[in-house]
C-alpha cells in the first residue's frame, strides 16, 4: 500500500479530517486578563469594607475596550472596561455596571468585590504550550473552533485516499442511457457513495469490457493515479472472469488472495499492482457490499490512520427467528424494527444480485459457518451507514 | 417558519437528501428474463432424461448478447447466451458453458436442467409499479443505486435550509487577523460546522457591533435570504444585550420566548422575523452549544421533515460520580471511556465560556432541576456528532 499522503488545509475546511501533527497552543486563551462583563475595573482590596452605609468612591479616569492595550489605575481610581477589554494594570476585578452608582466622574461601590470577580484570567481556557490535539485525531466542530481560537490558520492532515472504481462487463451500459439495452451500471455509483462516506475520494473509471488487455490497461492506469483500486465483477471462476488473470499478469506474482469463506461474497480477492491494493469486488451487488465492508472500508480507514470500524454503528438487536449458516460464513442482511424497548432483527433473504435486499435492510451480521443462532439471540447489527439512523430508525434512536 | 422548499437533483448527487415524492418503479429489474451466466439457452423439458450415458444433443443456431433483443429457439435448438443476455423466446433455462460439451455446431447436455435455472426472471428484484421509496425517506447509498437502476435520472428533494449565522459583539475580530487585539470570532465557525452536519447550509453573516440599528439591519437582511437565522451573543439582560430589543423592534410583537430553565444556556430565545425563526444563541460557547442542540438542530430537522433527533447518537454509559443539578436543569458535558465492557461517563466541569470543556468531552445529558444522579446510574449520553465515534471512541464501537 502506498504511504498516506499529507496535505495542508485551512482550519475552516478541516472538519472530519485526520491530524498528522500534534497541535500545541502557542497562545493563551484568553490571551490576557479580560473583563467578562461591561463594568468598572478596580482593586478589590479597596472594597473590603464597602457597604451601603459606607460606599467606596473611586475616580473614573478613562475607558478601555477589547481592541486596546491595558491601561493603568491607582488605588482610588477606576476605568470603565467594556466586555472583553483587557484588565488595566493594578486592577484585579470588575464591578458590573448594574452594581455601582455613577456620579459624574466617580463611581460608588456599595459592597465588597472579590479578587478576580468578573475577570477571565490569562490562559484560563487554554494555556500556552499545552497539547491541544494529538496527531491521529479526527477534527470535530469544536476542534475547528479551538484551532481557530488559538490562531491556527491551517493544519496538516492525511490526504483522503483516492479510490478508483472500475466496472467490468460487456453487458453494462452507462447510466442515463434511457432505453439502451443491457444492464445499467448502477453498482459503481453505490460503491462510490460508500467510498465518500468512509472518507475516500471516489474516482469512477467507467465500464471496461470482458477483455484481458482492456482490463489490464484499466487496472494499470487506475493504479498509477489512485491509492486504492476496486474492480466490480469479472472475478469469479468462469471463462469470462478475467480480472484475476489481469492482476496476475500485471504483478507477475499472482494475487494476494482470491476467495474467502463468506457467502455472498465468496469470490472477492486482492492483488497489489504498483504498490496499489486492487480489490476485486464480486459482480453481484450483495457480494460487492460484503466486499466493500470487508476489504475497501478497512483499507480506507487504515490509510487515514483510523481504526477499521471508524464509522461503524452497531445496534444491539434480538433475532426474530432461527438462523443457520451453511458450510461458509454468511453475510446476513437484517431489517431492524423497534418495539417494547428493544430492537428486533429480521433477516432479509434473497439472491446475491437482489439490490432490494440491501434496500430493505438496515445492516448486517456475519454468522460463522455452520453456526446456529436461535430466535431471541442478541446480536450486534452493523448499520450500513449513518443514514440508516435518519431513515428507518429515526424515531427509534432512543434505543441506542 | 417558511415552508420547506424543494429542488430537483440528479440521482448521482442525491445521497443524504430527503425525498419529497414517492418513487414508483416504472420498470422491472431485470427488465426481461436474462441469462445469469455465460451459457446456452435451452428448453429445460428436453433435458429431463439427459445423462452421461444418454446426453441430449442441441443444435447451436446463434449467439445472443446483453444489448440485443431476444432471439428464438425450437425444441432441439440452443443459442449461446452471454451473461446478461435476454433469454430467447421458447427457452426457459441456461446451461453453464462449463457443464456442456461443444461439438462444432452442437452441444451435449449430460444432466437434467431445471426450469429457470441460471435465469434472472423479469421483475425478480424490482417489479414495475411497486413502491420503491416513500416520500420523507433519506436517500442512502443503496437507494441511489436502486433509483439509478430503474432509470430515474433526478429526484425531487427538500432543499437544505439556509442557516444564517450573525456574530454580535464589539470585542470580536475576524479569524486570521493574527495579532489583532480582541476576541477571535471562532464560535461562528463551530456553529457553521454543526449546521452542515445537521443538513443545513451555513451562511456566515460576519460580525455586527453592539448597536441596535446595526443588529436590526443584520437580522432583517438575514431573514430575507435565509430559512433560519441564528445570532451569537448579545441576548443576555445587560445594557449591551441588544439582540432581543432588535428582534422586538422588527416584529413589533416581541419574542416568542426569551430564557429557558437550562444552565448553561439560560438566555437563549426565539423570535420570528418575516416568517423566519431567529434563534438567539448565548455568547458563551457552552451555552451556544446547548442552544444549538435545543433550538437550531431540531429546526433544521423539522425543515427537512425528519425527527428531531434524526442524527443523534446515544450511548448508554455509567456515571462515575454523583451529579446534582442546581435550581435549573443542567447541560452536563461528559467524557466517555470504555472499560470492562461498558462506557463510563465522567462530567467535565468548567465555565460556560470554556471551549475546552466541549473539546474534552464527547457528549451531554440534561440533568433535571434539583435532580440527584448517583454514581453508577446508567444514562443515555447524546454524542455531540458522528466524529466522536471515529475519534475518542474509535476502538470502542463494539460497545454500541
Amino acid at each position: 500500500m502506498k504511504p498516506s499522503g499529507y496535505e495542508e488545509v485551512p482550519v475552516e475546511e478541516s472538519l472530519g479530517r485526520v491530524l498528522v501533527t500534534d497541535i500545541v497552543s502557542n497562545t493563551n486563551i484568553p490571551d490576557q486578563n479580560r473583563a467578562v462583563f461591561d463594568g468598572y475595573a478596580i482593586q478589590s482590596s479597596n472594597t473590603i469594607n464597602a457597604s451601603l452605609a459606607a460606599p467606596v468612591m473611586l475616580k473614573v479616569i478613562g475607558a478601555t475596550f477589547p481592541d486596546q492595550n491595558p491601561s493603568k489605575i491607582h488605588a482610588s481610581q477606576t476605568v470603565f472596561a467594556a466586555c472583553g477589554a483587557p484588565l488595566p494594570n493594578n486592577a484585579d476585578a470588575v464591578v458590573k455596571i448594574e452594581n455601582i452608582r455613577l456620579h459624574e466622574d466617580r463611581i460608588e461601590v456599595r459592597s465588597p468585590v472579590s479578587p478576580w470577580e468578573n475577570v477571565a484570567l490569562t490562559g484560563e481556557d487554554v494555556k500556552k504550550g499545552c497539547l491541544l490535539m494529538k496527531s491521529g485525531c479526527v477534527i470535530r466542530p469544536q476542534d475547528v473552533g479551538l484551532l481557530a481560537g488559538v490562531g491556527t490558520e491551517s493544519v496538516k492532515v492525511i490526504r483522503k485516499p483516492r479510490v478508483c472504481i472500475i466496472s467490468v462487463g460487456n453487458e453494462l451500459v452507462k447510466l442515463n442511457k434511457k432505453g439502451a439495452p443491457g444492464v445499467v451500471n448502477n453498482y459503481a455509483l453505490i460503491i462510490s457513495n460508500l467510498v465518500s462516506e468512509w472518507g475516500g475520494i471516489p474516482q469512477l473509471f467507467g465500464i471496461v469490457p470482458d477483455d484481458l488487455q482492456f482490463i489490464k490497461n484499466a487496472i494499470s492506469a487506475a493504479a498509477r493515479k489512485a491509492d486504492i483500486v476496486t474492480t466490480i465483477a469479472g472475478c469469479s471462476v468462469g471463462p469470462k472472469d478475467l480480472v484475476p488473470d489481469a492482476i496476475a499478469a500485471l504483478t507477475g506474482k499472482g494475487l494476494v488472495f482470491h476467495g474467502v469463506g463468506l457467502s455472498p461474497g465468496k469470490v472477492m480477492g486482492v492483488g497489489i499492482v504498483k504498490d496499489t491494493p486492487v480489490i476485486m469486488l464480486p459482480g453481484h451487488i450483495v457480494s460487492a457490499y460484503a466486499g466493500f465492508y470487508f476489504l475497501v472500508a478497512p483499507l480506507i480507514a487504515r490509510y487515514l490512520g483510523l481504526g477499521d470500524q471508524a464509522l461503524s454503528l452497531l445496534v444491539s438487536a434480538r433475532l426474530d427467528c432461527d438462523i443457520e449458516a451453511k458450510s461458509t460464513a454468511t453475510f446476513l442482511r437484517l431489517r431492524l424494527t423497534y418495539s417494547n424497548g428493544e430492537f428486533k432483527a429480521e433477516p432479509i433473504h434473497g439472491g446475491a444480485s437482489a439490490l432490494t435486499t440491501i434496500a430493505n435492510s438496515n445492516g448486517y451480521i456475519i454468522v460463522q459457518e455452520k453456526k446456529v443462532l436461535k430466535k431471541g439471540t442478541l446480536v450486534n447489527v452493523i448499520l450500513f451507514d449513518r443514514y440508516e439512523l435518519a431513515n428507518t430508525l429515526r424515531e427509534l434512536t432512543e434505543g441506542f
